[in-house]
């Protein structure tokens, strides 16, 4: 029997909801080399809080993360409240010596990112593992993609193309959530949805973005007041309150290589729902990914014979597939929140082997980084803004 | 808290990861009205029972069925072993006064299949729910297709193509498993995928086979006998075997209202790895599913203005869609095994409730009557053969 | 100056039209050894006749078939008028010692095909030319998938599946044209769209069918007679009349190496317009092709490694495509009517260099015995019929 | 008989191709109210053009463009020449009272463009018709997305992304051309391609933009010397030389409605070999269209019930579809050249009913202000730029 690995979760929305199907179901799966257990969830209303807490599988239910940061029995705080408690929560459990799961942004500014990057660093001197979840990184068909760039696949890369498209926004009587309130989400479309795509851009290409030209746009500045829900629904009531965050944000990059990147992320690109998008296009290939259609990698080979190329389907669900060993026979696809199970079999694992888990707390700070550059040149009329 | 629905798995194969996968999630993601247990598991060989029971996420293991049969703390059995165990298993459980839920085909001839029938007809008068396992009926995707179908989307329906597509015997080279013995697996594309796709199409549509004309063949009639391991893979050896069962079937048929069918199951569609694919068309529209493309259904509206006629594809992701409430927002789809656990909440439910699940032991018998009429067919070279 | 090549073109309906464009395009676009002449149209109404053959660039407009044939200064017979006219007309011709072009299907019967095909036979002799137009395998994509099966591309083909899909039936208010007149059009679905779906899979195979089993369906057996018009559209009448041909036809078929075929020809299927499909699979690798994206063939490749395979989109505009050398740069696609300026370039260099152009009658032949014995397989009850 | 309209064509390119079988088809398939007549082709190389033309169909060749200007016998000038030339030839002709079909871009410099729509207002108050070749507004499908803008389709428009992506510079070895020579193209991507996708982005919305931020870049600045050969191809030598216009540029744009636009040209987006694509995202709908697939129109209705909205695929191939009503049924695809018969039917009509003819002068005007203001504001550091 292996050891266990107890688990704190701070948070009970939309990304309590996945992270829990991450912790519950990687062991059932994968073969991992510490048991976790799904200890305690943490949460500011009790009712609420113990119900999902019983439903989700955690033994406790807590409304008090001092105490559950000073128990000796916590080896892992997994922090999906929204983002302005990131910053707080994470220094703090890492500072308590224990394992840290931050859910993306890392911070709603680039100064808290720094201070919890430099934590983690830290930490890290103490054998104590930080990640940020990024978990369209662990998609099997991203985690192939990036094998394909390192395998020199595409050759030298000279253009990027992410996008991130929703469309939740486009009727403009669509109510006011705590993710349009600047406030509390730091951001909107930029660091909500922008934060994947740059994250994805860098990670499949291996590329840094140096410098931003952003333009940011709230296309809808006034809408309904929500009467009662959170999070991406909720019924509308008849006072109007004003958005203040972006609901519309594109830019162009230059990463550290040379390479060009143009990125889009919105939530008014009307019969979009959730188009995470990359294309890599380089001197001996190219890559396509669609996160609505995330078991397949289009991958075209420009070193084949002329009249044979074409962008190649590939249904990434082989068993020699990244995260596949474990799953279905080829064919059988797997869904969106696999990529929790992923990110729990990946930061076990690290955690197991004394290994630093990626994407690290610096690859946070460097996506925040560009996000903050990118809101600089928006606000000096798109000039190019260095991410440093 | 609910009261309990104490649960009983046997087999550890292929099918006991997913069903596993299944009464693991339901009652973390869905509100059931009984709380479901995983009392037991049941396997042949000790040690790998234990080890998967405990991995899997039972609370112990067994060897021995009969002794699990006659436990009052079992309420549910759920039998995912090999089609030729199912019969004697399904009838001892049904008579022992459990719920039975038992995986496709229902059993190995429809002799058997019809004694199954019979008997959960018998249990029903007693409350006993006995259910089949067709998960596909249980794709959002699908599910939204039938109820399209209900509202008269694609009106009077004309013809109906059904395959279900895989490629793993194109090389001839692949080993022998106990899928392609005839004395374990009692049939071979035409039992283990075919089955789906008469199921699909005959849930979709509400219509059932009434004859059929069919063809039955195997392309590959000596193959490399397994070395070791199981299921769809394994290494092969030096010495061959023969291959019992068919490794392509295809057939017309005839529906009760008239309508004509075309199906095809085939494990030589090279490059097809698991499409299951279903095509409806009615003189109103029309629809089209396909496996690989699980989460979405084309819909066609021949009723739209002329100019305006497309094939619609609707991504199956919207909360109002069927299961979908209990998900991820618009845009996150799911994958194979979800239909598991969607299948888990629909017995619970139905028992719950004393009402009947579908699909029933009759509805399976069905299946199995077609098929058999398939095999009769392509004994009789192709003669029209009725199912009844 | 290249010799000319004096054409008279009999018949002036839909196909005239795309013929007319074929020999009046052709030279312009490629190199030719002979200079076609469009001279003389011949048609049954004077005045209807005249218009066209002035519109569509003809020289001169007849209603004598039989003054043009025995013209010296006609070289080209091109044969466009219904079924029922090809046997008489193209006999008459080759014995004249025209060079005949001649619609499909070759003829309405088998034993008139029969006698088609000996009739070509013995002008050949004299150095006659008689060619079937099948244009379909003109298309590029379609020349380049029997490229790709010649250099063993898809290895040894198992399987066929052949769909030619179209929806102008089902609406069962639709009515009654030429084509559903068995005396004019001897066959319905079968035989007008059917027979393109057997020649394309025989082509692109190399493949002949042996024996098939078949169904033939009317699926609505009466519609309003046609007030006015003809060909594919025209406005319908309050009186019915019989549909005296099948609307649907589908049939298995096997080829002379043992691989099977799966066949579907069909006016009820819902929202595809001119769907013309063949898949062919084999254990090195796959093709498909679908008309309504008819630049583009997808070809998996079985021998990639396990991680890279998938349907690769090929785009079928580059230079070194059949026939492409002399359109347009990639990506610029072609249409439905280039397939019949490709056929004139391929007879007229045929009748230039006095070599045999293909499609041939002894092709136009084997389809028609393809077709009969679909009929008489379905005549009865499907039953294994042979093509011989 | 319809009056004659007498035409003479100056350039004998690509575009020379593409034209010549416009002017020639456009009689054949369209009613037309004059009847072109293809009466002079102008080029430099006497035998090169004396060959083309007879080739093309045209009844004379000459090297002199000013003799031909001043023949009484000539109606229209069709400019098909480097962008260089452009402004001299088509003032010239419109002072000499000749209607004007002058290809895009419809000048090199914002300034000749300017005089040229002066040039072509002076001239319309003589009756006098100039049009400039953006035939991709007359693909069907594209025009079918203008009608539906129109009649609301897709409400207000928030969003426009539109694209041209070609892959013909990926590779560093492939050869210098003309339209890598500033002095001749005048600009690469954004000039040849990047004119089509503000045409068509303008086009279908109905709006004009009104400032962008822009990027240029040239990723590969030195290639090898062509030694023979022209156009897009051509085989390269071992010199090598500077290429002096941009191979990718992209843009911000804001509209005058204050919709947002995302323009990318780009010659290095592999494996895409012509894909001009738009997308139109409106609060009441979306349009998408790709090149690539040019018979298809995507069309998503955000006023259907929420379950059932989606992408529909409509295949713009009816009759009453635009410009198809000339063509073939339903299903049959048309090609790349289709839409300068299209230009010419629509020219010419124009002409015989005495009218203006689109796109304008004016709107090549236009086209050529945003492309200026593009190379503005990437000189200045991508900053916001007017188009006036």
């Amino acid at each position: 029997m292996n050891s266990p690995l107890r688990v704190a979760m701070i948070g009970n929305g939309f990304m309590g909801a996945t992270h829990s199907q991450g912790w519950r179901t990687a062991p059932r799966v994968f073969d991992l080399d510490l048991q976790p257990e799904m200890a305690v969830m943490v949460g500011r209303n009790p009712e609420k809080n113990a119900q999902l807490a019983a439903k989700w599988g955690w033994a406790e239910a807590s409304e008090d993360f001092e105490a559950v940061l000073s128990r000796d029995d916590i080896d892992v705080i997994d922090i999906v409240t929204p983002g302005d408690l990131h910053h707080d929560m994470a220094i703090a459990a890492l500072r308590a010596g224990k394992h840290v799961l931050c859910e993306k942004p890392l911070a709603n500014t680039v100064e808290q990112a720094q201070e919890m990057a430099d934590a983690a660093a830290t930490a890290r001197a103490n054998g104590i593992v930080a990640m940020v979840g990024f978990t369209y990184r662990r998609v099997p068909a991203v985690a192939f993609a990036r094998q394909l760039v390192e395998r020199g696949a595409v050759g030298q890369i000279r253009q990027v193309r992410a996008q991130y498209l929703q469309d939740w926004l486009a009727d403009p009587g669509s109510p006011l959530t705590w993710r349009l309130d600047k406030s509390k989400a730091g951001s909107g479309a930029l660091g909500d949805i922008g934060a994947h795509a740059v994250d994805l851009a860098q990670f499949v290409t291996g590329l840094n973005l140096t410098e931003v030209s952003g333009v940011m746009e709230t296309f809808v500045k006034e809408r309904p007041v929500l009467a009662e829900g959170q999070g991406l629904s909720g019924s509308a009531g008849t006072e109007t309150g004003p958005v203040t965050v972006d609901d519309y944000a594109a830019f162009h990059g230059r990463f550290d290589s040379g390479a060009l990147g143009l990125f889009e992320a919105t939530r008014f690109a009307t019969g979009r729902k959730n188009a995470l998008r990359l294309e890599v296009s380089g001197d001996k290939g190219s890559l396509a990914f669609d996160f609505e259609d995330m078991n397949v990698i289009e991958y075209y080979d420009a070193t084949a014979p002329s009249t044979e190329q074409g962008f190649r389907r590939i249904f990434v669900t082989e068993a020699e597939h990244p995260y596949l060993e474990a799953w279905w026979p080829p064919g059988h696809g797997l869904g969106y929140e696999h990529g929790f199970s992923h990110q729990v079999r990946d930061l076990v694992q690290a955690i197991a082997a004394g290994e630093q888990a990626t994407p690290t707390f610096d690859d946070g700070y460097q996506v925040q980084r560009v996000l903050d550059a990118v809101e600089r040149s928006s606000a000096r009329g798109s000039a190019w803004t260095a991410t440093q």
